[in-house]
């Protein structure tokens, strides 16, 4: 209440569902087009290739190699000519690191992948190790001998990864040697060619501010840490820097590049030129200098002849940076991007679309969950039709360009994996009397959606609810947060957090994470997270809000809307305060909740989200959809 | 209602206060002997001292001399030899430090000091500046001269203060020179000599574990670090592993000393002869060498002559130390000191010596209490009749050692300045229809208490009840919060300001401290505040609940006890989980509460506290106090 909430103008023409956008239909007409539910298995090929490694090696007089999962920007997606550690292990893992020896090859993987790496991986091959627990320091130490010479590719590890395996090498007596090309590269002949993903130029209504202006403030961040020049190694930020999109790797519309910006003068974009319309290449080139990727080595040469002050990204930039402006002579600064800062206070333009596809996502949903607790009771849906159900509701917005990750559809025992991913061996009914736990989102053109909901099938138990309204009462501690001016998330996380507590129970994972326009649906600096990110939580920034909790071989669940700092408005305010703008946009399942357990307060923040949803949502949908979300908003009691 | 609160056994006999304790008396009777209200002020022989220094500096090709305020272990509270900064400047401050060039001096002090420091100080000898905007390395930047010589005694600061010094030195062309005999020491000629205050050895019974146990657990952690030795530079650390007490500095009662414990073998202590009598001396004896302060440098560089690998103290080893032991070939680790990690946990006898210390403070807190209620509707009270009242009754248990820390009594305004200290200069009457903040606490030789209440003296305004209703619920918030076993205080921390945040206000201090067992009121390493300290909170450590408000120029709000980390006891609990059992003992003004804006679990917190407190106490006091604590802890509606 201490909150201005901004007033609320549906943008009812630019959203409205087509008519045929309606909940009774056949489950024949669903289709997911944007993720596959196959399980990825190589295993059949690997001896020959490790063989085939090996010799390799030892033509080049290395005793070993490292095999990270990384492409050359340290992408959450990497795209299929990247994907070394699932050519060699046959391992399909979003996290995990190979070392292959001479006699021994091993694969390490964390808590997640446990079960998944012995299905995919030949373990007469491939020994197993848990990354954190025994990591490949760690496991160098014990098994490199003295004397040996383990390569790695300095383009697929930051230099804080290539300085740990150093030292863990040094400590074994060893040597770790970087290569030039990539030796898994030279014999893996079937090897898929990079993408050419088109780059589109992102409208300058969408973007909210030229590129030149943005270049502009880039530089005069540049300047503020005194440095001569800025790489610019994340392709989220060279996409956001240029107003640029692409279509490189799944879920988010990056075009693979780098950038050069120095602190005055005309930046470098480096990029396939088969990616550029002539359209897109003149436009580009009123900003900077467009060059191919195979001259980025020497910009960075001659950055280090020019005896120049760099600042690299620790994050995504590969230590084959760092070296070759540091052979050069150039001096190499490791730290945040300032991109990264810039890129995730979102202007007003971003803001306005963010919402938009907010309103169209919504729509969307609510006719997912219409359909959803029609078709449900009768126990014959499965985790994939949830997800061909979801994903052909939002493509009949007819704006979606893909979904903003791999959707997580779990029923039952699933839902309580925090990462699980279905596939047509897990693929479950999903069944009456469980939980279903749907985490989801969208790519529009106008903006990034992610959004989970838990739904009841049939009837929950007393400890269903009890842990529902828990998440849900912390869901609704960080919405309604007021926090000073320079707070961070680790600031709010423990009131996510704290219902749980209560009971004796938490969730493993963090409250949120930024989320980018039309960009990706992970974004830093900042989240809401017990360990510390320094990363103050400023206006404009918008980060998820999902607070869960999981009970192994029983039920999951998670409630997640995205939220948009903003300012707080309160009377006799002794400093500037913020708060937080729900900008997700559809019904939490009333029928998990134990209003026995909800203070007055919460029970007012929930039925004034549901009346916002149903009066926002409500014009957009049919009247099947509309009545169906009639009865979710009703007030709780 | 979900943590085990443990049964209550009221020591009535250890307890009971003398028959002579009784509310109506003479201000006359009232004595403050443990903290003086004098303004130390010495400007007067400044230009002298400087121009000695000066001189002294000369002879030995110096350019300039730094002068921090530290001893040589980087103490709260230094021995008057010890006071360098406040014989060459006339500050008094508890934090600043100053550099005294050829031509020009300077003085660093923070926020707090800023009026302070130009009544202390003769600004026409040194210029004053500003700790945190412009600090030393700062100012060494932009004023020493490049060739210039600057001094430090490597026995004033730590190694890490050292190396920023010298970076600073460095970045200006300068060199930054470790002295032998500290050249202020040459000229000051009236210095006092270090105290020799007398060793006790504290009793099995209140310390609950034997030295010669806690150097088997130390020996244990030197292992787990895989060092040769620990330096146990922090006198704190000294006490406890000996089980010895002492008397050197004001309010904590640690005899300055250093200790050598290696890995395997007997330790050393170095501690001046003249405090130990026959009877501990022997006790010493038989834990290890007792050893003349003369001979630690030696055993330092035996140390290094010997290799070994040497665990010191990051936050407070001399720099000095490391010097001494990597000069002749030793390696040293800085980290944190293990003991202040075992010192941390208190075992059962410590909290039974820490509930008994409460009870008894809280019987001489109730009759302060009482005795304020009666005086100070007269108007005639000042701040320094406050602190001597409260010392008194204190001291009439027959068991006051000292008080903890100077009581920080602000009445009205000065209630505002969150480090006040009154002097006669500042002394203030505490008017009627004003706050009275009182900050005080006791060392008993069973336990160490801290405790702040604010008192309304007539009708506080509407203002004020809604600021310290908020002050309180943020105080509940943090006595009931269930935590799990490896959280840090972080992450309770904004539990404590959620209410002032959504009025838009906010406290610009940690919420809480840890506190010792006869020994410092500040003690490491947890603490409860956003500022991210990664030590979780474990069983047995006691910290200090204390959320604030301050209006500057019209009052100061802090309530403040303590709390002993528990195991919480929750049904069907998935993991250890912790709570907090206040310690503290004594009622919270229920006249500036505004019941309006508590919840009904808040209440019964605090009605539940109040009936703890009469019960506890009732027993305690005479008659006249009792029917005051009976009034002071009805229910509160």
């Amino acid at each position: 209440m201490l909150i201005g909430m901004p007033a609320f103008a549906p943008m009812a023409d630019a959203v409205r569902l087509p008519p045929q956008t309606t909940v009774n239909r056949l489950h024949a007409m669903f289709e997911a087009r944007f993720q596959t539910f196959e399980d990825a298995n190589q295993r059949a090929a690997s001896p020959a290739r490790v063989a085939a490694l090996r010799a390799e090696l030892a033509r080049r007089g290395l005793d070993g190699f490292v095999v990270p999962r990384a492409d050359r920007h340290q992408g959450e997606y990497a795209p299929a000519d990247e994907e070394r550690l699932t050519w060699i292990t046959g391992f399909t893992g979003s996290a995990g690191i190979a070392i292959v020896l001479t006699a021994s090859a091993v694969i390490f993987v964390d808590g997640r992948y446990v079960l998944q790496v012995r299905d995919q991986v030949d373990t007469s091959l491939f020994a197993v190790e848990h990354l954190v627990d025994n990591p490949p320091d760690k496991w160098l130490g014990a098994n490199l001998p003295a004397g040996a010479r383990l390569g790695y590719d300095p383009w697929l590890h930051t230099a804080d990864d290539a300085e740990r395996l150093a030292k863990a090498c040094g400590a074994a007596g060893a040597t770790l040697v970087p290569v030039g090309e990539n030796p898994l590269d030279a014999v893996w002949t079937d090897r898929p060619l990079p993408p050419l993903g088109p780059v589109t130029v992102r409208p300058e209504e969408l973007a909210g501010e030229s590129s030149a202006d943005k270049l502009a403030r880039v530089q005069a961040e540049i300047a503020k840490l005194k440095a001569d020049a800025l790489i610019v190694s994340d392709p989220h930020n060279v996409a956001w820097t240029f107003n640029i999109r692409g279509s490189d790797v799944a879920h988010t519309p990056l075009p693979l590049s780098f950038a050069h910006v120095p602190r005055e003068g005309r930046a470098s974009l480096f990029i396939d030129a088969r990616k550029l319309s002539n359209e897109t290449r003149d436009y580009l080139e009123t900003l900077g200098d467009v060059r191919e990727p195979a001259a980025f080595e020497d910009a960075l040469t001659a950055l280090g002849a020019a005896k120049a002050n760099v600042r690299v990204d620790s994050a995504t930039a590969a230590d084959a940076i760092s070296r070759l402006i540091g052979t050069a002579g150039g001096t190499v600064v490791r730290g945040i991007d300032p991109i990264t800062q810039l890129k995730a206070v979102k202007n007003a333009a971003e803001i306005d679309g963010m919402r938009a596809a907010h309103l169209r996502d919504g729509a969307a949903v609510a006719n997912f969950l219409a359909w959803f607790d029609r078709e449900a009771p009768t126990g014959t849906l499965t985790e994939i039709d949830a997800v061909a159900a979801l994903e052909t509701f939002r493509r009949e917005t007819g704006q979606l360009k893909e979904v903003s990750f791999p959707t997580i559809s779990g029923a039952g025992p699933n839902g309580a994996i925090v990462h699980y991913r279905v596939t047509r061996a897990t693929n479950r009914k999903i069944a009456p009397n469980e939980l279903f736990l749907l985490d989801s989102g969208a790519q529009y053109e106008d903006g990034t959606t992610d959004i989970t909901r838990t739904i009841a099938v049939g009837t929950p138990t007393a400890e269903m609810r009890d842990r529902f309204t828990r998440v849900l009462k912390g869901h609704i501690a960080i919405a309604r947060a007021v926090f000073p001016e320079g707070a961070t998330g680790a600031q709010l996380d423990s009131f996510a957090r704290r219902f749980l507590w209560d009971a004796g129970i938490d969730f493993d994972h963090g409250t949120g994470h930024g989320v980018g326009s039309y960009l990706s649906v992970h974004e830093g600096p900042a989240s809401i997270s017990k360990r510390g990110t320094t990363a103050a939580l400023k206006r404009g920034m918008i980060l998820s809000n999902e607070p869960g909790y999981y009970k192994t071989g029983a039920f999951g669940i998670r409630i997640e809307n995205l939220e948009l700092v903003t300012a707080a408005t309160i009377e006799a305010a002794e400093k500037p305060m913020n708060a937080f703008e729900t900008l997700t946009l559809a019904p939490i399942d009333r029928r998990v909740i134990e209003p026995g357990l909800m203070t007055a307060d919460e029970i007012a923040w929930l039925d004034a989200y549901h009346a916002r949803v149903a009066q926002a949502l409500g014009p957009l949908v049919a009247a099947d959809t509309r009545a169906w979300l009639e009865a979710a908003t009703k007030p709780l009691q």
